[in-house]
């Protein structure tokens, strides 16, 4: 990382900028979307041209933010680059990354295995839930008075990388920053409904066919499912709808380890694995993948019947250990 | 309502009082319990004796707040009662309501529509989210000073009357409460794993069940599911299982009106009306029933065939004025 949290520096540096374009990670969440449009219309206020980049396409649901911003925002040649909750260079998309990862002056983020990609300065701070956070406070710095809008792309991201302030994440900071939000006038209620409280009718099905199958092991400490490529033909499912599946088998009463496997479009499979305490990446790492302690995963070929089998195996092997 | 928001009146009615009986509503939840069991160690610590009184069972999910007060509380014949959280004497159970219902002194509560039972004060304030919210204030203005214990009876009433601060009835104070009670050391993360995430094996398969028979109405702006009596028998679902069942129908995308039916032991249905900004209430109330705008309910006769195209078409109608 090449520098610690400096808002103050951020701030200066991007009042600097000219014609910023601000880079989104591929897949985009609420935190990354949140943070670069409420930096654009910070940007924007201070006459700063900025644009927000995403190499795929955005969302729908996220019409509230985007709405607005396609009424504003101006095309133009990028002088400068930022990138927003990207911890690495490869997380940009491919594209994305052979055209700007050199060019990005300044980092902000909040994974606290930010690569260090940033030219000038990094900001990066993991004690908060969300990098919306960081954008608020760089939009305090910037002298720049918060409003509606913008206050709803922070609550975004706020909301949606603390699952609305229910994860370990949250901290009284993050519960501060909402109650600001709210005095102004954020339509939480709405904006929460859509984020949280809404299921394509994919995933609905693809939820159904899912439970059916449901299989307990280790006296009903592992529950594991198995969503096939037909499963995902007749639901009609995108990649959402299958990352919202994922975590159910480890919602279940008395069960400490949810496994998931999806058969991929080469016959692989790729499997997950959600513990609440238990050591999921070490699990993983048995069969060459990884991740984090409570979320982890690998890619194998095999019938599902074996793969079960080798994970059922090596998650009892681990909880006697 | 025999007085309006009034906390420094009933603390100093609260200090007054010797051996208080503390009335839960039945089918207690979050907010009543929570309520309660704080009250019960703010009332410990001044040295006043105190129990906590439910008609029914707790359930164990919430042992966090019954271990400790199994420890320290003792029995006693009551002196004084005072109810938390309990809108109407019939919502106490009925010997409760027999036993206690012209006793309580002092009613401590959110719902706007509170009877005003209680014989010397009711503090009720229905802009509060949760009345655990003015248990906080209540707590405050008897000097004691809150501990992790009790800050987490508290939280656990905030969030789960809130949805984790989801809710429109979720205020900028309630946030600003919940960073008070995270700086007080509450295991939040843990708690909301408790309370939204676990899902019992039952409730997994009435989900699945209920979900493979969903229909769709009006262009897909009605969604209905139907639980019946053997249903319920090959899932072994107690209550709470069936109310989380209930909302799901409505969060499906596009789906303005959600509606269950639910077949009771005596051949009746009960059927429960979910929506966004259609006037719930107002259909059930065609049908003998009634509630709130969102969530509203009736029981009647009938096949589910006939009572769902009854249903679809007043929704209909409704839809169309």
């Amino acid at each position: 990382m090449s520098e610690p949290v400096n808002i103050e520096r951020a701030a200066a540096l991007l009042r600097g900028m000219q014609d910023v374009l601000i880079l989104t990670h591929k897949n985009p969440d609420g935190d990354t979307l949140g943070s670069a449009f409420a930096l654009w219309d910070a940007l924007r206020r201070l006459k700063i041209r900025a644009r927000v980049h995403n190499e795929g396409p955005i969302p729908d649901k996220y019409g509230y933010m985007t709405a607005p911003y396609a009424k504003f925002a101006e095309d133009f040649e990028p002088k400068q680059v930022v990138s927003v909750d990207i911890a690495a260079v490869k997380l940009m998309g491919e594209k994305t990354a052979a055209q700007y990862a050199d060019r990005v002056a300044l980092a902000i983020d909040h994974h606290g295995s930010n690569e260090g990609y940033a030219k000038q300065l990094t900001v990066c701070d993991p004690g908060s839930a969300s990098c919306c956070e960081l954008i608020a406070r760089l939009t305090d710095a910037l002298g720049v008075r918060m409003d509606t809008y913008m206050a709803s792309c922070i609550y975004t991201g706020l909301a949606t990388d603390t699952g609305c302030f229910k994860y370990a994440n949250t901290t009284a900071d993050s519960h501060l920053l909402a109650a600001r939000l709210i005095g102004l006038g954020v339509d939480y209620a709405a904006l929460n409904r859509l984020l949280f409280e809404t299921k394509s009718r994919g995933r609905i099905r693809l939820e159904q066919m899912a439970l059916a199958g449901i299989e307990f092991a280790a006296d009903g400490k592992i529950a594991l499912i198995t969503i096939t490529q037909e499963m995902l033909r007749y639901a009609g499912c995108d990649y959402s709808d299958i990352e919202g599946v994922t975590p159910i088998p480890r919602t279940i009463e008395g069960v400490e380890l949810g496994v998931t496997l999806r058969e991929l479009e080469n016959g692989n499979y790729k499997v997950s694995l959600r513990s609440v305490e238990l050591d999921s990446a070490k699990i993983c790492a048995l069969f060459g993948g990884g991740g984090h302690k409570r979320a982890a995963g690998f890619e194998c070929s095999g019938t599902p019947h074996d793969i079960k089998a080798a994970v059922v195996a090596a998650a009892e092997a681990e909880m006697n250990r």
